[in-house]
């Protein structure tokens, strides 16, 4: 399998003559062990030991009845004859915000990780973060073009939330990933996400086909099956701001070294940040982000200076939208030195008095 | 029990006639469910379900031998006689730095939460982030005045850490926590901290003795340990840098939004990064922060513009240190409008080649 991670260096770079990706690209993989070669979803895969050995409890979780080491709780597993990938996560203390739920950045963060391990524990995985083998022995690599995230609820510090994350086709040479988050108390779905990723040659940064090997280790994990119902995405093009149309633009936003990742590029969660210091403060305070869509556009390093744009509101009741929500901004992201756009976005927000 | 935790909002204020804090104020606690009221060290608590129930395996771990609810895992158990609490997480893919292991800054959250789940699930919380009842009642809070923290080894993505946090008296007035972190695996102890609390009135902002009725809640609870051994803690004080002793100083650090927390303070780990972005590059690429000492003395809001200055690099073969580093730096945060001190913070370097 080789659902594409978002992945620690899930970074945006310059393709040469087609768009600009944000990618996940070589890295150390992560301490998990692979044991036991499978044949599984009809390939060989390694896999890694199963931590829900036992009897399955009505919730429909698999329970060790054995003595269970703890760390293996830590980790998610497989579910669905392997099609979809389950971890469940508490919210920490400083994963919450000013207002107490957890933020926009900790629902990435969560997300990533989870595919992440969705790829290290299918067996699939080469050297790079989210590549498969197939893909280490060409040095290609995922990129990520597009994330759309829909929030229905946002949880507390202490609330287990549950992910579910799989992928799938799309279009010729583009794979799928989507999330559902789930408040694991209640089993509702408080959260959906979908991505897009194409394929580039970490070297020459060009965009790549499928090759056929790689198509064949991926196929077998394939599911047709959407997180966001086709009628409620966010399919829409994001326009590109100026600075006539922006309301309002923030410069001098210095990456810190903080906020690089293990490939000393910007890691792509922290852009989130970034956007919303041009969003109004009183929005900030009384409304709910309810959905992000993000388009990457090109990689960004801790020497650049950026630049956060965001329209003037709108009213969400325009026929392109056919999503509900009482503000809605377009933002865009880029280097304060050549204007050079890094991420566009769209941000749907909702009263707080009326969304809780 | 009352162990003061850090904080969602462990934050700094400005105490009228002595010396400024960080504070662990009043904020909702978090979603989890107090069962069964119990004698435990000999005061009436009560407490959350054990997670571990059954036998103990050859680690000294207690396992469950029942069903268990993965979300139990999430958090942490009391350990020696509950005077010890003890969490262990597992390292995420966001939590890495630019050199592919956990960050000073993802530590420091790990302390800050394993603090916190130790209040909570000690049956003593009041309404605040770490206050005992009978605080709340007083309206008074934990504020943190330093912390020292020393590293041995940084962990990787995916590694399991376990850590380990009690309190002890300390003064007339005052609380130490201390903290030790092992890798899960080795059982070797990668990390030591030790931190000191002093109590505040959360409306006057003035220092306050301890209440009898606090102390008693309190002592059940203590235990004589260090986690550093008095020959090897950071009791110095730190002196306080100017425009004159600083080597560098880099100006306009903007917080940003997401660096509030649940009080629209900034949280005091964010302090961390800003310190950071005063020390020179191949510094923060070549060498391994081992050692960092945090001074607290005021708090920071949103709108406030800092300065991050650290000293020129110093040998700490000075006989001031009992520490082995290979670079010693100080440190403060301070206003850049009045230049009124945040944070004061001495940091010790190893060359990486060395110190692996």
């Amino acid at each position: 399998m080789a659902k594409a991670g978002f992945s620690c260096s899930w970074h945006m770079i310059t393709a040469k003559k087609r768009s600009f990706y944000a990618i996940a690209s070589a890295g150390n993989p992560p301490g998990l062990e692979m044991r036991n070669g499978k044949m599984v979803n009809g390939i060989h895969v390694k896999e890694t030991p199963s931590p829900y050995i036992g009897n399955t409890n009505p919730s429909g979780l698999v329970i060790d009845s054995n003595v269970v080491e703890p760390q293996t709780f830590l980790l998610g597993r497989f579910v669905e004859d392997r099609f979809v990938y389950r971890q469940t996560f508490s919210i920490r203390s400083y994963e919450i915000g000013p207002d107490k739920t957890a933020t926009m950045e900790t629902l990435m963060n969560l997300l990533q990780e989870t595919a992440l391990n969705h790829v290290t524990s299918s067996g699939l995985a080469g050297d790079g973060f989210g590549a498969t083998r197939e893909m280490s022995l060409r040095k290609l690599i995922w990129v990520v073009t597009r994330i759309h995230v829909q929030v229905e609820r946002y949880n507390c510090w202490g609330d287990v939330v549950e992910i579910d994350t799989w992928v799938d086709a799309t279009g010729k040479n583009g794979m799928r990933r989507d999330w559902i988050i789930r408040d694991y108390k209640t089993q509702e779905i408080i959260t959906r996400a979908t991505s897009t990723w194409v394929i580039m040659n970490r070297e020459t940064r060009k965009l790549s086909k499928i090759p056929g090997e790689v198509r064949e280790e991926l196929q077998p994990f394939y599911i047709n099956r959407l997180a966001i119902p086709a009628e409620h995405n966010d399919v829409e093009k994001i326009d590109k701001l100026t600075d006539e149309t922006a309301g309002r633009i923030q410069s001098g936003l210095a990456p810190r070294w903080s906020d690089m990742d293990a490939n000393q590029h910007v890691n792509n969660v922290k852009y989130i940040g970034w956007i919303l210091e041009s969003v109004p403060m009183h929005v900030l305070e009384h409304y709910n982000l309810t959905s992000m869509t993000l388009e990457y556009r090109r990689e960004c390093r801790q020497s650049s200076l950026l630049e956060s744009l965001t329209s003037t509101s709108e009213d969400s009741n325009s026929s392109s939208s056919n999503r509900k929500a009482d503000m809605e901004y377009t933002h865009l992201l880029r280097m304060q030195a050549d204007k050079a756009e890094i991420v566009r976005a769209r941000t749907d927000w909702k009263s707080k008095l009326k969304h809780k």
